[in-house]
């Protein structure tokens, strides 16, 4: 079997370790490894498959040879650099939103566009955590019977905003009876000039405020949600709320589909065929899925499906799934397994 | 002025210690007040306006003579009691379910349908915590402009479960570090056989499960949402999700309405001329309304206010209120307020 040279740039933070459990337990076919960083985190050891790494200086030429480059050290980076490992040959599969909606670069989802990783021209982008897990359930909906709009509103874990943002919730977790006086310097948004606590309290902002009301969280999973359904004209309305959740986002989505007359049992027959879906759904018996025990897992969860009683083509599903994993590195290994697979490279 | 009889029920739980503050926060015009309680707990004191009391077991004769009747000790007292406090001149304001959608039984809140205390036959229910401050909101939206749907997402407080729920949030919250082993014993329903940890977590079943998938939390903000606001041609769609938030709950709001054209300025004017309704509405300040912020407050707050880009005469809304006070406490002692002043007693 043929191995392949991976670089890692962004190896420390909250995906980028995700990424490296992931190459270990899925057995990626590694010849060589690098890791890369701004020139402020080169020269710090790294522990990776029991050896120990220097982190090298992420410069243009560190990409020479390299096959498949994982970027998760933000937006800024990545615009600087992916092109630059992209033209050295490199696949570049990104975690930030850098790219998602070029549209030169695939945005993808192995499970529901898997096809479009044949049109890349260098660099693939991993879409947004919460679209993944959404579209990972939206798709075999609209296979089985078409989709017309989609509802979500969003309740997501701390670590979508880094290993910070769990270390403030842990803090912030031991002030039950002084609450309302907490402390706060990470959330909503680590630059902005307000923070909030989130320990026993749900914040509405996801990321900063676009011109339009909406945050770009909300506005990431309208757009990237068409983009990777190949659906501009599904309509897409979201809300974006943070919780005092470690990891593992949920959503409850309401989905207007062309459906009419299909069983709940028959959609959770659709949704147990659906790759990487597992369903728990056994209200009787009170299973549904929920973000403490999503931590760690593989699969994209949903229960609690139902039609809309005034509206019986319309549906409402809780979507929960491991926003570091299925949400971010999960699915960039599956990406780049993908390209193998399909011999893309 | 003239002052009133008044009896609480169930004035040692998490509701009945609310109503005992709003009584004298609001300077209700007491002459006399009777603490009640079932044989178990008669004989215990209780601390108001600085004197102490001795509860006395609720029979029906404890009832003659008295004017108002707060009831907050479960469903099944107010089924027992209520009539029979009723037919001994009494009126009462009944926190719980049991009347609810009892057709002779007005369910109010007094910024939406004051009028309906008129019919009353000597039981008024006070609508579900969740149902209560989303009306306050959707009712000068439906004057101003009509509506046709509401779906709603809610981030609920353990609050709402009683206080031993929020002692048992309380003591997982110490345990981050083990949180998928937490011991649990309230949540979701204390009567159930299983019980999940409300720490880090969120759990999509608040209530018992009815026959058609939908809890009882989400057919009451159904039900009677359509009820108090008379409209049964309203449709309404509910998913209620309990997270580890003390009080304050929390919704996502989804209306379609009837209005074209109408500028979010408007709106954000019309809900600020609105009786019991603060706007919280700067994205570009990071303000919108939190249930943090929002415990111990009378007002229901609302942010977030946009227009779905695809349907733009459908908003999206974010509403938070305290649910022990405007969702329980502080409007069982308005309806007693707006019946003293509209002369019906």
């Amino acid at each position: 079997m043929k191995k392949y040279h991976v670089a890692v740039v962004g190896a420390t933070g909250a995906v980028g370790q995700r990424i490296l459990q992931q190459l270990t337990k899925r057995n990626f076919p590694i010849e060589t490894i690098t890791f890369l960083a701004s020139k402020r985190s080169a020269g710090k050891e790294i522990q990776f498959s029991g050896q120990t790494y220097v982190i090298k200086e992420a410069v243009p030429e560190a990409f020479d040879g390299v096959d498949f480059a994982f970027f998760s050290a933000g937006g800024s980076v990545s615009k600087a650099l992916a092109p630059e490992a992209a033209a050295r040959g490199a696949i570049v599969i990104d975690n930030t939103s850098a790219f998602r909606m070029d549209p030169e670069v695939p945005l993808v989802v192995p499970e529901v566009n898997r096809h479009d990783l044949k049109q890349h021209n260098g660099i693939i982008a991993n879409p947004n955590c919460s679209t993944i897990q959404m579209v990972c359930v939206l798709e075999p909906l609209r296979k089985a019977f078409g989709l017309k709009k989609v509802i979500v509103s969003t309740y997501q874990a701390v670590s979508g905003a880094g290993a910070i943002a769990i270390d403030e919730l842990k803090k912030q977790s031991n002030h039950f009876e002084n609450r309302s006086d907490i402390s706060a310097d990470i959330l909503p948004v680590r630059s902005g000039e307000k923070h909030y606590p989130i320990a026993f309290n749900a914040i509405p902002q996801i990321d900063v405020f676009t011109d339009n009301g909406y945050t770009y969280e909300e506005m990431k999973m309208i757009n990237e949600t068409k983009k990777i359904m190949h659906m501009p004209e599904l309509k897409v309305a979201a809300t974006c709320v943070r919780l005092p959740v470690v990891a593992g986002h949920s959503e409850s989505v309401y989905v207007e589909t062309e459906s009419e007359g299909v069983t709940i049992e028959q959609i959770r027959n659709i949704l147990t065929e659906a790759e990487g879906v597992t369903v728990m759904d056994r209200p009787e018996d009170a299973v549904y899925p929920m973000p403490l025990f999503a931590e760690g897992e593989d699969d994209v969860f949903v229960g609690r499906i139902r039609h809309d009683i005034d509206d019986p083509s319309n549906l409402h599903l809780w979507i929960v799934a491991d926003n570091l994993l299925k949400g971010a590195a999960l699915n960039s290994i599956q990406i780049a397994e993908a390209i193998i697979e399909d011999g893309i490279r």
